[in-house]
């Protein structure tokens, strides 16, 4: 009787451990979205660059959250409660313990969010791509993902103050990271292309030029495996694979996907009176940011709102940051940051938890975490900046990077007939 | 005893929802497959078109499947018994209902049928590149997944008249889709290709014309992801993890698509004399499509057979479709209709079923979805065709669409050395 | 009681059946990684050429595995005892036995090494790309994919003389092939490459010329892929679902993954003063190659450690064989060869087996894989050579291998305006 329960329970870790190693191979596929949507909308110049970064940027994740995030996010002991936790290095005694928890193993564990914490960084990527020397982005990368991402994440996942913030009631709702990975990417982002300015000839004389991306079909490409990678972004985040938490949060985000390509679709075509692609692609991106949040609190039709608003907010924003001459080479800064705010927020105002309370919860997260996203890259970006630059030369953000720094180009496809 | 009972059958639902859950995602991958296979068969001058196509179909074909296309397919209650069964919206009230199925959640059954909805769009949009009208394309997508296809789907899947023509002996066979999803496609692609007629210049005084596709490698990435897609395709229509019937299904799969590359391969080789990679591919979806019908009846040995012939197939009809002037720019109605029609009447010819009723059960279902999916695909792109026009004017078919319907290219990789 | 007890059994089955088929789905997809990574690394104008190869690679794989593979290396009864099985064909009658193992199904196993069989040949196309005939190529895959591999197979995995080296204490140890499988490629790649010689141009003068690769993003595609594929290489290795042991397979095999594509970065540094994109990819690789053998065995920090040094031995053993004039397209031999022999070793010297008299298991598998592999290869070859010749003509390969022997190119995107 009791073997025959072992064996039930044992069956049961083993399903939610298989569903959370699936979801962790979704989420590193993210990165090749990442890196694919960048280089796709960037341009041939600066192909090599982006990839380069965009490949180093998981190895130094993964590696830097096991040295030190993983442990600073989820704490045994707080340096300062619910606000800091130091710690080292991955608990390789104890990782053997298959009752660490019933969904998963430790090291499925570490994985899992290992995956996650390199994402806030390549959000960066992204915006700041074209112009930013790479030395100074790998250096970024490091401490952004080793330090700051897991501290933030702490407040929340690691039961740190922003999870208290309702006492008895709970607090700070944010699912699988509007704020906790989306927004601070896109804090990071945003600190990123300040400092960093405008690429030259992008605003002149009171017009926006666009640089064409060099590859559409790539940029479609990486849309798709991050709609996939969502899968097990959101569907992971439920931490086991209980049939009805799950399948309901890939109903949610997929609707909330396809919505979002609606809603990017029509507001380009009122604002740019064509049918944009680009604008379909980030629609689809900014439903996914948006219902990230609350993906596990709202019905299909609640979803599918907040997906057609997200999509049609991507592109007001990002109109928004070009007159505001900051330029965001791939709409990362309006995907991750305007729709990580939105989604976040919008778990006050839509499904299971709506309240003015909520909302107020939400609006602290948000806010907390900016504050110390937004301060802290634009602390590191400053002190590169002061200290060896952060811009490449003139000479070569015009002539491209992948020649100067990486020797090679992205593309030798011309034919010599 | 009885806590007991209910966590092994809790574990059992879990179990199976996971593979459901991972076979919706693999399904969902299909649509970066028909993407990029679609992209790069086609012209360079055409890809953001056919890219924003294939981005909008999942997109439209989801929020389709969730207002009408899976209340119509899987009816409480018939309109028409067997027939017709009108409905509208998800259940959200029953949906956390975990005794639903032991196969699968609620939420589960609606994102695997709805992703199986919007393929059956997608076959088309290859078919009719290059010249039709987006908006006459986007406005029949709405119509084809929306109603035309779940009626169908209803017909068999649903419980209609189909699935109970031979009585209590069962009736029409179609395992995961060769006719109800595929060949539903193919005869919406055949009839907006009749309508729309060929690409200006495709054939001259009685020659065929080539026009480059953009993109071999580009192809070959959608090839193997429709390979992988179908993984879910097939494994998830056995509607549960059931491990006899799943990895049966994975074989027949697999091999079916090696020997189609095989058939495809030869056939091209004997009418061409020379290694057609797009033949190869091809033949791989042409095995595939072929074996959908009956990968659950069939032994390794008789998919292979199913999966050679195929790939034969696939390349006489291409052949055939260009003699009469039928101008499919991607092959899609060889692969999805042809093949579809084969597979289906396989099951007849080959494995478990195999006999002279099931065979005429077989052509039964082929020509009753036939004529609903043909004749109505063929009525909204003649009405659309009356009313606003299919066919972009000639100057936009010899620029290329992306330009004036997009405002960008799809490639932008020329260097200015 | 007893029906609990086997719902609980065919839970436990299937859980592991979902674990393994969905494994088998990821080793599929490295064959579209292997396919774009060297299409990728190679010329424009052989790209539809090693594409086509890529794409036959695994269809014949899978048909030769089912025919002949399958059987020879998991022999019921030796020919030779522990050397040498002779088998043919599937078991279709006993197939469908449930109780064949509780970790996957007669089928499951089956697909699982057929996808596995199938890279070995995989590897050698990219290294011999450029000028090999396409007709020699396809004919060494059936007997390298169909007979060599399964008899090197056959001595480790299924109970042959490397299992029981040191008798009761165990023997030979390679958990997820970087011998059996990867190096086995690499010997061959390796016989390839000397008995074709380089391409005409590479080494000219004591000079190393660099032919560019057509594309960087598809190389980036590719190894990307290649990572998400080993989550089933090394994670379906484990052949069972077994939390424990898959989640350390998937952190270990991730963080030398990681710490590869720093090794390589690095090392690529120190020698050519750049950040050279290729080697932090081909340093992925060399990580994940080099931890396969060990993937069970190792701490977190010893994979990383492992990743580390296979990073940086893959620069090293490129440089070398520029140095010897041995022309490797895109590093295959370095990759699957050199750090495949590394991996092997790397288990005597880190981790839970390491020792002296394991060491010397480890270099006795090493040495008699690589025997039968380098030398049936080379023979092959060379036979090849003699009667019908393997090389493409000199104007064939000048001009290209995709215009004479397809028909078509690889990229047809410049803009007529």
């Amino acid at each position: 009787m009791e073997e025959i329960q072992q064996a039930v329970s044992m069956n049961t870790l083993t399903i939610n451990n298989v569903w959370m190693m699936l979801a962790t191979a979704l989420v590193f596929i993210m990165h090749l979205g990442f890196a694919s949507v960048e280089a796709g909308f960037t341009q041939a110049k600066n192909t090599v660059n982006i990839l380069f970064k965009n490949t180093l940027t998981p190895a130094i994740g993964l590696i830097m959250y096991a040295l030190f995030g993983f442990a600073m996010m989820y704490p045994g002991d707080w340096t300062v409660e619910g606000v800091l936790a130091f710690g080292f290095g991955l608990d390789t005694a104890g990782a053997g313990d298959l009752t660490y928890n019933e969904g998963y193993t430790y090291w499925t564990d570490f994985l899992f969010q290992g995956m996650f914490a390199a994402t806030a960084a390549t959000i960066v990527s992204g915006a700041v791509a074209e112009r930013i020397k790479i030395s100074s982005y790998l250096v970024f990368t490091v401490f952004f993902v080793g330090f700051i991402y897991p501290i933030i994440g702490s407040w929340q996942w690691g039961g740190g103050f922003l999870s208290t913030l309702g006492g008895e009631e709970g607090g700070f709702v944010d699912f699988a990271g509007s704020t906790l990975v989306h927004s601070v990417g896109g804090w990071g982002a945003l600190a990123g292309i300040i400092l960093l300015g405008p690429r030259i000839g992008k605003y002149v004389d009171g017009k926006v030029n666009d640089f064409p991306g060099s590859s559409v079909p790539l940029s479609v490409i990486g849309v798709f495996l991050l709609w996939l990678g969502w899968f097990g972004f959101n569907g992971g985040s439920v931490l086991s694979a209980e049939p009805g938490a799950t399948s309901l949060v890939l109903v949610t985000t997929s609707l909330a996907a396809a919505a979002g390509a609606i809603g990017g679709t029509i507001m380009a075509y009122i604002i740019f009176k064509r049918l944009d692609l680009g604008m379909a692609l980030n629609g689809i991106l900014a439903g996914l940011v948006g219902i990230t949040a609350g993906a596990d609190l709202m019905s299909p039709w609640e979803a599918m709102i907040i997906g057609l608003i997200a999509g049609g907010l991507v592109v007001v924003s990002a109109v928004t940051l070009d007159k505001l001459k900051l330029d965001d080479c791939v709409g990362a800064v309006s995907v991750h940051l305007t729709c990580g705010i939105f989604g976040t927020l919008a778990v006050g105002i839509f499904g299971a938890k709506a309240g003015i309370d909520q909302f107020l919860y939400q609006l602290t997260g948000v806010a907390a975490a900016g504050a110390l996203a937004f301060g802290s890259a634009f602390l590191v970006f400053f002190i590169l900046k002061k200290v060896w630059g952060i811009r490449v030369s003139a000479e070569h953000e015009a002539s491209g990077l992948d020649a100067p720094e990486h020797g090679i180009r992205g593309y030798t496809i011309i034919f010599d007939e």
